[in-house]
């Protein structure tokens, strides 16, 4: 197939193209990202998430910049880095677009980023689903670095960090307490913590609280949680950055490194893909289910029944159990 | 059954239980929930979401009390009133607990307001199944006003709120330009919005943005948004407030009641509690789908096949129609 030859001879164009067909999950999009998968379990993928306000996007650019630094005169090619940032603003303000422009200008002129971003969309785990699409993509198209930018601490965020071998969660001193405690649930996926805008009043406190809670969490996480290879596991190191003047962001990209380092030594990187891979199956297991069902049972068995569930004649998980008898009972003609 | 029983009595201790038992999926909760699910379709759901820190908390305890009020000397009991906060935070750390006692100290002593908090599911979708479940319970308990209390903006609380028939939206002025692109998709949702914190800096330019965003937004949602009757809908109201003091809550408290209103004679509704159940039975649909085809294929054909896609011998797309076909296949013995 010609798309797919021209993607992997690094086309930007042809790239371009194929990213828009799987986003839309087109019948082309799919046939072509299962004919790349065989080229894809090269990249490492790094997550970085956090809350509004804390400067992801900046953060996420200097990186890309450090990545793609020219080399030292004997050393191989800097390598291909992807980002792709997933954007909770409805499609209909164009949040994304915005930002797709802002990055532009950071970045233009190095033929070795690709920048894409996406909105949500509304189907549940669709987001999740589409972002690990096109990761994939980017992944058989030889991008070596992927970041994947989430904005946000729901759900989403940590199913999306799921996809990640290296998360990134980041912070900005001065939040209230109130956001304690989403911190406490996004802390559990982070690999690598920074304080972004570090020159920002509250900095002290801010890394205090985020050590007391890492301590808080790791004696209870860690018994059970040994690495791959029986070791002691990594210990998240926190660090502070001021990504619009780019200070501390090498150690960031160094700590990017060492996370890469200790993943594969220790048989976490397999780990950690295997999983991936099968949280990706149930969900397209469960996509199929449903499509199959839909495709025996007319519209009307369904609608008929959410009437009488409307009409309190009967109770939601009773009209499923009928509801699934259909699909047990279908003959083929 | 007991349960029942003593729950539509109004008893809160078997109210309590049941609530544990719905919460956790267990087949008492379910059979408890079915049973009671013809006396549901009663109560008025209402949905507070916003970021964290703009203290949706302190703004549902007064609207709770405003709700509950004293009656005039001719008029009828006041409605009971539930809280359900959703809490996204790690069940590991408390903070739903924690949450919970700060209200009690609040709305204590009070019979006829019950409170709950329920923290964030692993699975997908479970948080809004798990919350709809709940407030099932209550509606059949005869609490009249349910108040659905979500902390972010992520897709879990646009899924929460679909739940509620009135969705109120709290913001706090002084807000990054960052946090836009939130507000863009959750505006959409909104049926009131609330600026809390009035006392803050920066109230007019957050007033002034909202209202920027609403009227961006109007014009093109409404034409093929119009009410159930056909009317001009209706248009959100956007209201200050100062939760702490009490200041400004009664007009938002007014604003539920007529859009209570609004939605009874528009029709809105009954179309509102249609989508609703709607949601709710496809979500149990799915669920069942899949449970049924667990039960019919080994763990170790999935396994097998995982063991393939991690080699890249196949994709994920061709992986799943094969193991789809392993359910069908199936015969009973």
């Amino acid at each position: 197939m010609e798309l797919i030859e021209a993607v992997l001879a690094g086309e930007r164009l042809a790239l371009a193209r194929l990213l828009t067909q799987v986003e839309n999950d087109t019948p082309l999009g799919r046939r072509t990202q299962a004919a790349l998968f065989a080229h894809t379990g090269q990249a490492h993928l790094v997550g970085v998430t956090g809350a509004p306000g804390t400067g992801k996007s900046s953060l996420v650019n200097q990186l890309a910049r450090l990545f793609r630094r020219p080399p030292p005169p004997d050393g191989a090619a800097p390598p291909k880095v992807a980002i792709v940032a997933v954007d909770p603003s409805s499609p209909f303000t164009g949040g994304a677009l915005l930002g797709d422009r802002v990055r532009m200008r950071d970045l233009a002129g190095d033929s070795g980023i690709f920048i894409r971003s996406m909105a949500a969309r509304g189907a549940l785990g669709g987001l999740a689903r589409a972002t690990s699409a096109l990761v994939q993509v980017f992944d058989a198209a030889g991008y070596e670095i992927i970041l994947i930018e989430t904005v946000g601490a729901g759900q989403n965020e940590v199913e999306i960090a799921g996809l990640a071998h290296t998360t990134l969660v980041v912070e900005a001193p001065g939040m209230g307490d109130d956001i304690q405690a989403i911190k406490a649930g996004i802390l559990e996926i982070a690999d690598i913590l920074v304080i972004n805008k570090a020159d920002r009043p509250g900095l002290e406190n801010t890394e205090r609280s985020l050590r007391a809670m890492l301590e808080l969490g790791r004696p209870k996480i860690q018994p059970e949680e040994k690495d791959a290879a029986g070791g002691p596991g990594w210990t998240p190191p926190v660090l502070s950055t001021i990504a619009t003047t780019g200070s501390g962001v090498e150690e960031v990209y160094q700590a990017i490194l060492r996370h890469a380092e200790y993943l594969r030594q220790s048989g976490e990187w397999q780990k950690r893909d295997r999983i991936h891979l099968q949280v990706e199956l149930e969900a397209l297991l469960q996509e199929t289910l449903v499509a199959r069902w839909r495709s025996r049972v007319p519209q009307e068995t369904f609608r008929a029944m959410l009437d009488r569930v409307f009409e309190r004649q009967i109770s939601p998980l009773n009209a499923v159990s009928e509801l699934a008898q259909f699909d047990v009972n279908y003959v083929k003609d």
